[in-house]
């Protein structure tokens, strides 16, 4: 007998990871991450080298929608407070705190599962509208895939196409992917994140602090490479873009949204910066790492505000 | 010729940390940590299994102060809004977006040097009016210290004393800690974060779920316990209580946080959930751990959220 | 041929004021005002005093849910931060700013038609998925009423019973309002606000200060004082309780703001402080005034806060 | 013996207002609102018809400076939350509510008389450093001047000098209101508010919507129309352009903000949207009207967002 409930990832509308962790399964392809893997990426470890892979939460480091509205950092109290002095001893003594306003999807951030729907669903099935106003996400927020640490792998492709960063709309291959890791000598294991470099980030910068209109165009992964996604059985993929896929969309509106956050379940780690962490592979002849992701698990949102850090 | 600029860390009002690491220094203790030691502890990693120390961000999981006001997930976009039913392609895709409000210094969090200030000055002689009501730190911000990776150690107080929580006010001195390491069988290595049960949390869910009203009295570390951390120069320590210090305070207001913030330049971590970890250490019989911490880089903050990640 | 689009208020479909103003009207009972009145109110003041009818803006003013957050006034920029020292002759010079954080239902607001739906429905038919998480209201919002000037009548119903406040629960019948209005020796016009005071915000201050908790019950408009609303073409009606209508509600859920904003398209202004401008009524000898409502014109909004102007 | 505490405008230190309402005065020149001017006022309304001078609370209404961030509506609860399922009678029924971030000096707005300090003080000599981080204006908010209504007078300066706006940096003078208000034949008296029309937000919303990057420079009061509105005891100041002001500032930095509301005590209203106002007074033959202003009580705010209504 055919289950028909939604969530269900009945064969006549099961798509790439659907059911594949059951009926309920709300973490996707972070499943895929195996303790003993992480293990053994710790054990890897060769420099004991930490690199953060957000850029600083402010204005303009990163492209932005006005819908979005920017961050914001508010003085909760201040010792213009002088809030200790009824306090016996509290006199000399003064704290500072702040109130962040914080859009959930500019800025370096992961995706929830709940971000994208198509044609009314989730990942796995789940209706788009079991996301409320006031509740937020029933199902697939960002608070069902918590923090992670798992290995992961740099594909810097700037360095592999021996380019300052991909030109704007290329649309980053499967064969790309196999290429730059071949070249690089780092083998691709299942339940690793993927990190994939652009240089896009470089290059909005550089056109920023030359005062010119950075391009929205931007080079990101192609549906091809959501196959190479698929097959390495990847359990995140990062990226120093603004969607990970490339812009203009592949074939249709936000196609490999679609085919990873829905389709596949896999989380997607956006405006990470890359830089830094590929120079300091490039010098230890490595690109694999131990990465930790830490989303703020906030009870129903559809993403978060991250700071990842790479231990190489 | 006496320096007698602020931050110099003069002989006659230096005090703990101040001048260690040169006078112009804002990461204060996280400067410990050296990679080797990461890596040491990388390699010790036996199970690879990760735990989260956060706790859901939403209302009563902590304690909190009315004037911090509730963190709030609102909705900034959703399928409702058929936000791409412009665009070709776009009629059956849709989104969801959340801003976030977020008080810096509740929750499970990080508090930056700044965060508090004792006669005026900041860690390493900072003075506390480098802090502004809309740049926010001009020093010793959270975006100063950075994420982090390092070895840390639990020290498990109520399994030790053989007890579900220490009692309110119980001020943990330096012989508990040292008695509870040994006990434990783990070594305290220069460069290790401190995490410190004291099933505070767990004794105020278990209140808050019984209908009563929990007392903000709080076991903590006293200023005897301050010595043991400097002595092991610990560069950060995190504990299940609202303060890392006893409440009421040990000797003088905010004691712990002046000794180990100010005077040490020692990050806490605070409002962590230490239950689970504490468990599955006991089980692995190993009570250390690789920890990733990782407060959202927002320039000028004083504190910031965090999901610290332990692997064990 | 009977027009089937929502909005039409065809006969059907048609309650209270539906289609009274047209099938796209979303002003509702503010048709009412007519400048003749307005002028006429006008050249009957004769003390020129003007009373707030707010609440001041801050904790524990007035009945509130947690889910709404409490309002925050945040600092956006301080005299510390010595903004205009750059500029020639600014060092002298400081500003201060401020972040209003402001839910739109607490405090002394006013509720636009789309802030209550019944049956999928707001006033005059339109239907409830109008309104969208990111553009709000694209119907009844709070932009489409706009502020007002009209002549106001208040009904002091504790003085006229006399009495400190009704009793939780009260329903408020149309007798009850008759025969205040006629031993107030008032006459309600077309067009003119009903302000009716219950004291139950007096009640409300007065438990807080004693350390009790207030009852949620309150006594405010029966379904049978709807009827005197509509009889009377009131163009709006505020109460100093918390819903204008009597809770528990009269016969069922929400009764009165179903028949006040979505049949009737009755704006409501609820918490507003009335025991001032009773006394100075009462003192006066005149139960009329001209009032002033100035709801913030946000775009989509489903109410605001206000401070209207009674001027007697 | 002369008393030199703050705020008690001493001889030696007074300057326009100081003391003239005496040692603790907060509300500066409200305070010469008379009753019987009001009264009078209401009674020349010869229309009754009501003005809004609010621009819609939207991006781009307005000049903005970007560190105040834009205003933000966000839902807090829809109909899709299904809020009321749990109630009896609840299931057919839903509300719609929102939270509203708004910087206070953004938008049509009111000065507080703390909004901008000099040499250390605020009006009445109040000593600036009473305004702090958490609990706002110690001396001045918002909170202490209210809402008011008097009776103003609009001065239509592009109409006088037959222009559709006045030049970018036109420094008006007294000269030009004495004219204005002589050719409109109307009467300014004391208690009066001043409405003074530059054109400029019509210039400002013509050049945007013509894609074109609009001016800061604007045309506004100099330091020689203060003198007018001192002589002539007006009780507020209002335009329509971003700081009432002329900018390039006349003589010194904000030198007519700190002659009006630091040395005057005059609350300033800003981005007024007047020129469907100055129509209707055209067309009525009349320039004075009755003006309600509703700034919310926020304790301790710096400001807020108005939507003043002028009755004709």
């Amino acid at each position: 007998m055919t289950d028909t409930r939604p969530g269900t990832g009945t064969p006549a509308e099961s798509k790439g990871n659907w059911g594949r962790w059951g009926p309920e399964d709300e973490r996707g392809a972070l499943n895929l991450i195996e303790p003993a893997g992480v293990r053994a990426a710790a054990h890897e470890i060769t420099t004991g080298r930490s690199y953060s892979l957000a850029l600083p939460i402010a204005r303009g480091n990163q492209p932005a929608f006005d819908f979005r509205g920017s961050p914001q950092r508010l003085t909760l109290v201040s010792q213009t407070d002088a809030m200790y002095d009824g306090y016996e001893g509290g006199e000399d003594v003064g704290s500072n705190e702040d109130v962040l306003i914080i859009p959930s999807h500019n800025l370096t951030h992961m995706d929830a599962l709940c971000h994208v729907q198509a044609k009314g669903r989730f990942y796995n099935g789940f209706p788009a509208d079991t996301f409320r106003s006031h509740t937020g996400a029933g199902r697939c927020g960002i608070d069902k895939l918590g923090a992670f640490a798992t290995r992961a792998v740099l594909l810097d492709l700037p360095r592999h196409f021996d380019t300052p960063h991909l030109e704007a709309g290329y649309k980053i291959t499967a064969a790309d992917l196999t290429a730059c890791a071949e070249r690089q000598g780092v083998e691709v294991r299942s339940g690793d994140a993927l990190l994939v470099r652009t240089g896009y980030l470089d290059e909005y910068k550089a056109t920023e602090a030359a005062g010119r209109e950075p391009s929205f165009a931007q080079p990101g992964l192609s549906l091809d490479a959501v196959e190479y996604v698929r097959a390495h059985d990847i359990c995140a993929v990062g990226a120093d873009n603004s969607a990970i896929e490339c812009i203009p969309f592949d074939d249709r509106f936000l196609s490999v949204h679609i085919a990873l956050l829905v389709e596949s379940g896999v989380p997607l780690l956006e405006h990470l910066w890359l830089t830094d962490l590929a120079a300091a592979m490039a010098e230890a002849e490595t690109y694999s790492c131990l990465l930790c992701v830490s989303p703020l698990p906030v009870t129903g949102a559809t993403g978060s505000p991250i700071n990842p850090v790479a231990i190489v």
